[in-house]
């Protein structure tokens, strides 16, 4: 059962924030929706958001504002929190590992095992949800900050049949070569590196590509490029020849600033190819 | 000497965090400041937002949306710190007495007198500091939300030759007769009421009006509204004549998601005046 914890009117829409028991987390899950004006008289698209390391459900709702271009554009946008939380959830007091910190695996190893099923969760169980509770049709897109971003371009690829536009803000592209990406998906999947590929970007685009056009922006002056790889992915996509723009935006970090300076963009990327 | 904490690139622009000694509050006081790219190329209009109860210079820089507006227009905007703070500083325990809570006064009364004079702070040395280090020009809107507006209207009521546009959101626009006055106003100003009323913008707007016309809006389903006392402001107005939109909008709490919403027509409305 999914409960309403609080909505605000916004740009005439209404941004929700509900929690509901996660059959795939085994915890109490809580997560944003921001329905626009136009939910009120039928069913619209939704976008996802995943967001990055050390993030909830509310950072990119409060930070971001993506709200004023959903509801000018007449698309939803989910914001789901990044890991399980509370009592009895396993942590780490590393800010990149445990809580807040999911990257978007179903981890097979101890502690994570009973409650880090965050690709279970985003990809079926939070997506049936919305699709029943919320006025929301078939179309959906994907995107997201940094490990949200990594999160987007995985779970894209490898679901192409539930996702039908895809793009990335500053993702972590190339998780198996480099720190941020290698101590978790060992400590989330075991040190067997052959079943992390298929949590890393890169090698997904070199295997499968994207079946639509990609739109990833990467800011020139973020602090975290060495550990985030973008010549990795946008070297993959030329090689692929895969549709997309690959926009490297000078001056910018690794904020919200640059994410709401560019949030216009993605979501009108998103909303072109989704209604 | 102004000395700058931290620097994001935002819609082009800059969003700058900085930090100075402040002579009026005689404590280190921290502001914010959006430069939008016009004023790479010279002095730009700025708008002042002063904000409300529990506020720092952060929440409206964060969760505004005002930078988008500001680049689009080419006007600066100013988040100053809605009191002093640190060692030395009094303070209370409540969350609308003394730090986060300045109410935009001189204060005359021990323990407040020292550091809490805000009044001052904005109108005088914050105001001439930001026309010296920043490419500004003469031309200053003000606008605020909450006791911020209360502080907006009030501060441009009584200093017509130094603001030439003026808006609020949701303005705490009767103090004198509110639960978010009376208390303050008599810590800061004494008991003696007659000190008060240059500090009410209901009683500013009947003895002297504003020169321009002014733009409030309001929540109607704002939680807050007891305290608020809209209609003692939107009565004035109309007693007076007094060239304005007071605007009601349905649905609307006293959040961020408000004044985000509304952002836009505020920015707008002081760059047709300031340009």
């Amino acid at each position: 059962m999914m409960e309403v914890v609080s909505e605000n009117r916004s740009f005439g829409g209404r941004q929700i924030v509900a929690k509901h028991n996660s059959t795939a987390c085994n915890t109490e899950m809580t997560f944003a929706v921001y329905l626009p004006p136009q939910a009120e008289d039928g069913e619209v698209p939704v976008l996802w958001y995943l967001s990055g390391l050390t993030c909830t459900h509310e950072n990119a709702m409060t930070k971001g504002g993506f709200q004023e271009h959903c509801a000018r554009h007449g698309i939803a946008i989910v914001f789901p929190d990044t890991s399980p939380r509370g009592e009895g959830v396993a942590n780490d007091e590393a800010y990149d590992l445990g809580q807040g910190a999911g990257f978007y695996v179903n981890a097979t190893c101890d502690p994570w095992r009973p409650h880090f099923q965050m690709y279970q969760y985003i990809t079926e169980e939070l997506y049936d949800l919305v699709e029943k509770e919320f006025p929301i049709n078939d179309r959906h897109g994907i995107t997201g900050h940094s490990m949200g971003g990594h999160g987007a371009l995985t779970i894209a690829m490898r679901n192409p049949d539930r996702y039908q536009s895809l793009s990335a803000f500053a993702p972590i592209a190339n998780p198996t070569n480099s720190d941020w990406g290698r101590k978790q998906l060992s400590a989330y999947l075991g040190d067997d590196e052959t079943n992390w590929s298929a949590h890393d970007a890169t090698l997904l685009l070199e295997q499968h590509g994207w079946q639509g056009d990609i739109l990833i922006d990467q800011g020139a002056s973020d602090q975290f490029l060495d550990l985030l790889k973008p010549e990795a992915l946008s070297a993959a996509m030329a090689r692929r020849r895969q549709a997309g723009s690959f926009r490297m935006q000078a001056g910018y970090d690794h904020s919200y600033y640059f994410v709401s300076t560019f949030a216009g963009d993605h979501v009108a990327w998103h909303a072109e190819r989704l209604s």
